[in-house]
């Protein structure tokens, strides 16, 4: 089969690679029908995460599934699935508490923008759709598997909830789904802060009720004036450099809650938390926790994250997504395998 | 009137000093009737922050209304108050959600060991008790001042609640009315990192039911054991030096929080919370959100957290208060005025 390997900064290419097995009894294969990039491959695309061999890359994916192992039980050949970007038993003690992306049992993939992948953990990491999905269906169903359920977990996080008011920092697919995540749990005002025509219409149709498209000092008494002064209750960082990080820790009033989801690229000014006595909670999102919901939420139509989705493009075309996303051509890449 | 001045590291002295008065109509002044020396007073004391003057120093005092100004609505001359370390007007912004040591418009005050002190934002800040305490009464209505309120937002601040496991970092006065607070919230397993018998003996009648006199790995092992090997939902940092914050982000588990309450001193491991997805929360304790109800529970002799004085000195020993203090001959040192 054919996948996308990292050479090195600015060098992906789409290469023949070994078909993926079962190795153990609880893996499944699945064949991928769609696949995406991720702003978090954009750090070793860009050079600040080093590459230091070859490596399959990608970690996104829905798809059917062409194999399971003898001691797998809730998943079966032919079914479509969606499955989060780390695999998980969902059975441990850490699992149990709502925390698979950090399983005791649990792990990555051997490269997700390929033409099939192992899943290990197939149970705890799988779930089945009910049934064969709409072809414009998939683009949601995609979104589950990480961007959608990241941007979520910065809201839950950020102890979104009714009434609450919401600034989100980023404007990637993940700022954006933070969005949609705010206005499902019930925020009143969401500011997305953007800087780009096409970013600030998906957040708007998303339902942010206001943008604000300045940063710095003059973005946070933006913010300042639709927050009675004081900063906003919840606050979803969705970017991960040091900039955004202050920024968010600025944006959240005292008693308010930082959801990040960034992948830390800097500092964050920790002290300043205490003495705003604020809130941070977060990390790297629990897919599994949030797809039954969220599954169900796109299942029945009520939502359709996958908008985040702005470029098409065949699976073999991979290199050319990384270029798309790295200008900022595309907010995000959906690949067709 | 009479009150100490810290003049430097080691060297605090009960000198005269003018007599204050009512400034603003929403102030009061308070004869104290008994104060005492904070953990964080010993920063100053032992060299590690600045004496850049001569300064009055103390922020804990139960007392008397003896003067209030032309605004005051809720205390009376003659009654007996108690008050938060920080002034509030309770209601601002930030004060009207529950963080009153945020208030925007509030502040410290001008030496609390002393024979009297001025309040400003009287009515934000002071309680009156029901009547006239016991004289029993006092060492406890005394913590509500700070400490009590102080650990009670570490456990608050760390969503200690029915069934949780909690891990106390620290064993001073705050550590101890954390441990207090997290057994009257409900908490299953409360551990308290300990190694001095007296303290650990207290940290017992406050609550809990394990003792971990080790610290580092040795300390982190026994915890993991105390809590299926992942670490706890909730862990109380009381402390605030590097070592403290780092073995509170170590003992609690992925989706668990540590509750902020020591004054930061050294390094917190943020990017571990990140990838270890625990939440951290907290600052300066908003004690006049927490005054009523803790009020309440000391009136009905609920709870007894005047345990944590273990030495009793006229005002006017305050130095030797001090040297108690720094030498951990005493765990909390109540002056008596």
């Amino acid at each position: 089969m054919r996948g996308a390997i990292i050479h090195g900064a600015g060098d992906v290419r789409f290469e023949e690679r070994p078909d993926p097995q079962v190795v153990e009894p609880t893996d499944a294969v699945v064949r991928t029908v769609a696949t995406c990039v991720c702003g978090s491959d954009l750090w070793r695309y860009r050079g600040v995460s080093p590459v230091r061999r070859p490596t399959p890359i990608g970690h996104e994916y829905v798809g059917v599934v062409e194999q399971v192992g003898d001691a797998v039980r809730t998943v079966r050949p032919g079914n479509f699935v969606v499955g989060g970007f780390l695999h998980s038993d969902n059975t441990c003690a850490v699992c149990r508490r709502g925390m698979q992306a950090n399983c005791l049992h649990g792990g990555g993939y051997d490269g997700c923008q390929a033409e099939r992948i192992r899943v290990p953990n197939a149970d705890g990491t799988l779930v089945a759709t009910p049934g064969e999905p709409d072809a414009d269906l998939i683009p949601s169903l995609l979104t589950l598997s990480d961007v959608l359920c990241t941007g979520w977990h910065a809201a839950v996080s950020a102890d979104v909830g009714p009434g609450s008011n919401v600034v989100v920092v980023g404007d990637g697919a993940v700022g954006l789904s933070g969005v949609l995540a705010a206005a499902q749990l019930g925020a009143g005002t969401i500011v997305a802060m953007s800087r780009h025509a096409d970013r600030q219409e998906v957040a708007r149709q998303f339902g942010a009720t206001h943008v604000v498209a300045e940063r710095g000092e003059e973005g946070r008494a933006q913010v300042l004036e639709l927050t009675e002064g004081i900063g906003a209750d919840g606050v979803l960082e969705c970017v991960g450099t040091g900039e955004a990080r202050t920024q968010a820790v600025e944006l959240a009033r005292p008693g308010g809650t930082i959801g990040v989801v960034g992948v830390p690229h800097g500092d964050l000014p920790v002290d300043a938390l205490f003495w705003g006595n604020k809130g941070l909670r977060g990390g790297v999102a629990p897919v599994r926790a949030y797809l039954p919901r969220l599954l169900d939420l796109v299942w029945r139509r009520e939502i359709d994250p996958g908008r985040v989705f702005d470029l098409t493009l065949p699976l073999a075309d991979v290199a050319e997504a990384y270029r798309a996303m790295d200008e900022r051509r595309a907010i995000k890449v959906l690949l067709e395998a």
